[in-house]
Parts: structure tokens; C-alpha cells; sequence
């Protein structure tokens, strides 16, 4: 029986605010926007859903939500499912997860909107299986550093150490290019009422000298049964740094990826224009050539624990 | 007899190109509107070149080229010498080689303008025997990483090893919250002619483990004789980075600063506003409450070298 966490998590987080069918359209809501502007991106198929998944309009665990979505809304049209499947789990070369549940869907042989309601019960069990470990790791008077948008299962480990009266900060770097952890993770963890502050992606060594942090924690896009794990470029460099510290680094993650090893890991290059500009402000000058790679790969000697559903690993 | 280095050097950072005297005012080219802008910031004396210098129109060796002019002006003026001298020494507390340098100028009893123009002579010296030893240490096929706008050593440096022939390329992180990685390092290596890549502060450590940076090269605000260095914040995590991936870190130095230990070193902190804003972007909510510290302290074992008018520590 799947537990009821919807009111422990961020607005941005519940269903029905990462993704909605309506009058037979799935809407999207814009990330790229928040936390200043609320809307949404309309597809009418799941073509259309994938094209927005590889333009950022969600990213993180919202694909996933998108791509079930999308599946459900193709069924419903009596669309093709496998072409779907293919389209969705094509946008996002490095996270898997979508790909395996979508996968798994389709060679199910279950009616497809009945699996996507049952994949999305098994999410959220899973959110609440993971927080509950990694509840477990933070202590009392912990500095917790992140990285990105780290999604359902860091937000409900805060809220749920808050509960259990573990007073905590949050350092939160802001995540460059695309801004996520001042967009996202810092409006939703001030929403939820935890002591939270905004730094820059250069800092969190700083803090770690000075003894203000005590853990760090991030979601993780892929993680591998060798300890590997694959996260937003950033998190290495801050693992490095943890390490250095003496400061466990654990990742929290939907699932491990046995099927894959390291050298399968396709790490997504997006273009330079994105670090170029944020919104229509230019950082920098049209000639300048900048490089951008999505994700780090972490090697397992700086995990110390990849936090599942079954256990910490 | 001084070398003359301008040649060399990329447009913003000539003399007359960072301040100067005209019609009895001391104009400051305002660094915060580079490279999409040239204005300059009119001071009429020393305590508004101060207040120039707190409001970051000008940083890095910035603040020393403003301060020397400031003295010559007061001095043209017949204005408070030790007033001056003290007013500029305040305005940037971590960087103690301005406030040095106008001590000694005060104390040697020499006509102000003469010393001003000698102290000018010994830095252009400075900044070409640094970038002389540096440039020794740059082999031909090296990727390096710098940070923040390591000014005239580096660019000097870069210029030199070009010169003889070493294909070399650099990686500049853009360097939050000030952009001076995006707004002036990356445009004054691109004038110079060097092969360069804007990247973002959380990058370095993934070009790193991919093999494409071998040495991390960055200037210096304060080096100890101890052989600890103090930098732009992200510094740190990057020479962490460095060690863990067995890459030289080397801080090029204006001097040592023989009289200060750890304990006396002062880390200026900024408002988090310069973090929630960039120009009138918000990139975060005005409710985030954000931390600022403008330097990373690096404890010796991670640096390889400083490199100095005399020699490498």
C-alpha cells in the first residue's frame, strides 16, 4: 500500500505539477521558467513530449514522470507504443532509468495505462524507501551540501530529519549553466521550511574547510553496480573535494543499472550556447567557444554509499 | 632598465587601459561592464578611487595600478598622503600587496610622483620575470586551468609559450559570482591569440579526469611564506581536484608576504546579493539567502609552486 508522501514534498514536486493529461494533450511544466514564471509546454504526442525532455524543459527525475505520461497519453490515442518508447528514452542518453521503465512496460504485456499508474505507485515508494535510509545518515546538527535539482528523495530526507527534529543546514550550489539549484532545489527546500543557503558552484570546498559541512548527498542519474555513479557535472569535483575532508559523499538513486559498466556510459555534450547566455543575458561574447558536458562520473572510491530502495550498497 | 611587456599584453590589461590620470581626475575603467562596455569611473581623489575599488569596478592587481595612480594624484593635489595611503590599504582587505607597496612608497621619504612611477617600473619587471619562470613550467601540448583573471603573469606567460612555439590550450571557468573568467580572462586569451574553452566552476575536475589539463596555473591575492596561498574562491576545489588527478598546481606571486602567518589572514566577505543577481538578472529569489566569501585559503600540500620574481617556492 503505497504510502502518501505528497504532502511532505515541495509544490514542484507533487504529480499533477511536473506533468498532467488533459483533453487528451500532456502538459508539461517549464522548469526553464522556474521559480519566476509558472507555465507549461503543451505535446500532443510523445514525440513531442521527448523533443521537449531534450530542450530542458524538465530534467532530473521529470523525464521520467514526462515519458510515463507521454506513454499513458499515446495509449490513449492508440499510438504507437514502441516508437514511443524509442523517441522518449532516446532524449536523455545518460539516465536509464527511464529507458528500463519504460522498457519494462512495454515487454509487461499489461495494459499500458495500468502499468504506467503502477510504475508511478512503484516511484513513489520508492522516494519514500530511499528518504527513509538517507534520513537514517543525517545527524543532528549536520551541514549537508548538494548538487543540482537532487528531486523527491533528498527532499524527503530533509523533511522528514525535520520531523524527526534534526535541526540541519543545506548548502546548496547554484549549478551552472542551467541554474537548478537556485531555480529549484533552494525555492523548494526554503518551501519546506529548511535552513538553506544559496553559494556558488566554486564554494562548497570553502565550506567543507571551515567545518560547516558535514555530508554530501545528491541524486544521481546513473548508478552502477561497481559504485560508479553518474550525476551533474560538479559532483565530482565536490566528491573530490569531500573526500579530501574526510566528508562522506552518498548518492541517492532510483535503481542500480546492473546491465551497464563504465565504459557503456554515454556522457551527454550539450551545446555552448548554454553557458554562453542565461535567459537572453550574455555571460560571455558570442566568440567565445565553451564546452559544456552534462555529468560527472564519480568513481566508487569516492562514494561512500549509493542510498536504494533495498539498501545502501 | 624595464622590458617594455604592453606588447604583449591583451588591450584591457595596458597601462592607461586599467586607470589614469587625466585633467587632474583618476578615471577607472569600470571592469564590471567588460567586455560589453568600456566606461570609466570618475574619482576625484583617493578616498573615491577607494570606494571604487570596494565597489568592485576594479579587481585583482586592478586595485594596486588604481591605488598607485590615486597617491600620484593626491600627491599632485597636495592632498593627505598618509590619509590616502590608509583609505586605499582598507579597501581590499584580503590583498596585501597594494596596501605593502604604498607603505613602502610613504615610508621611503621619496618624492611621491618618482616612487609612483618606480613602483610601476618594478611591477611591469615583476610581471615579466614571473611570466618568464612560468612560462618554463608550460610544456608544449599542455591543456592548463586557470580561475577568476590572473592578469598580467599569466597572459604574459601564455604570450611567451606561444612565442616559442608550445601549443598549449586553457581551460577558464567562468568564475562566479563576478564573471571575470567569462568577462575578461577568456577575452583577453582569445585577443592574444591563445586556444581557449569558457567553461563553468563546477567543470574542472571532469577535464581533468579526462586527460585534458596538466597544469592548474593561477595568480595569487596573498602568498605566505609558508607556502600557503590565498585566491578567488573555487581555487581550492580546484587545486584538491588537481592533487587527487596528480597535476601541478602553481600560484604566480607578486611577492611573498613574509609577515603574515594563517591566523592573520582576513577572508572579505560580500553580500549574497552579488550572488542573487547578475546585473539585473535575478538568477535566484530575493527571499535565498545566499554566502559570499570572496577567497580560498590553500593549504600548502596542495601547491606544487610559487612562482616568483626569485625563484619558485
Amino acid at each position: 500500500m503505497a504510502k502518501d508522501i505528497s504532502g511532505m514534498l515541495p509544490f514542484f514536486l507533487r504529480h499533477g505539477n511536473i506533468s498532467y493529461i488533459e483533453n487528451g494533450r500532456l502538459y508539461i511544466i517549464d522548469r526553464r521558467l522556474l521559480p519566476f514564471e509558472r507555465r507549461t509546454v503543451e505535446c500532443r504526442d510523445a514525440l513531442e513530449a521527448s523533443a521537449a525532455i531534450r530542450s530542458m524543459v524538465t530534467q532530473g527525475g521529470g523525464p521520467l514522470e514526462v515519458a510515463l505520461n507521454a506513454l499513458k497519453l499515446e495509449a490513449m490515442h492508440g499510438g504507437d507504443i514502441e516508437a514511443a518508447v524509442r523517441a522518449l528514452s532516446g532524449a536523455r542518453p545518460t539516465n536509464t532509468t527511464m529507458k528500463r521503465t519504460l522498457e519494462a512496460i512495454l515487454s509487461s504485456g499489461e495494459d499500458i495505462e495500468s502499468a504506467v499508474d503502477m510504475a508511478f505507485r512503484y516511484y513513489d515508494d520508492a522516494y519514500d524507501a530511499v528518504s527513509d535510509r538517507a534520513e537514517a545518515l543525517i545527524e543532528d546538527g549536520d551541514g549537508i551540501l548538494t548538487t543540482c535539482f537532487p528531486e523527491h528523495t533528498f527532499m524527503l530526507s530533509v523533511a522528514k530529519a525535520m520531523a524527526n527534529g534534526k535541526r540541519i543546514r543545506v548548502y546548496v550550489p547554484e549549478t551552472r549553466p542551467y541554474l537548478q539549484g537556485a531555480h529549484l532545489t533552494e525555492p523548494c527546500l526554503r518551501e519546506i521550511g529548511a535552513e538553506c543557503y544559496l553559494i556558488t558552484d566554486g564554494m562548497p570546498a570553502h565550506f567543507m574547510q571551515r567545518g560547516m559541512i558535514q555530508k554530501y548527498m545528491t541524486a544521481s542519474d546513473l548508478a552502477l553496480s561497481d559504485r560508479t555513479v553518474v550525476n551533474k557535472t560538479g559532483t565530482l569535483s565536490n566528491a573530490i573535494a569531500a573526500s579530501y575532508f574526510g566528508i562522506p559523499y552518498y548518492a541517492l538513486s532510483m535503481g542500480i543499472d546492473s546491465k551497464r559498466t563504465k565504459s557503456d556510459i554515454e556522457i551527454e555534450y550539450r551545446s555552448g550556447d548554454e553557458i554562453r547566455k542565461i535567459g537572453n543575458l550574455s555571460v560571455a561574447e558570442d566568440d567565445a567557444r565553451c564546452i559544456y558536458p552534462c555529468f560527472d562520473m564519480i568513481p566508487s572510491e569516492l562514494v561512500r554509499g549509493i542510498v536504494t530502495k533495498e539498501g545502501i550498497l
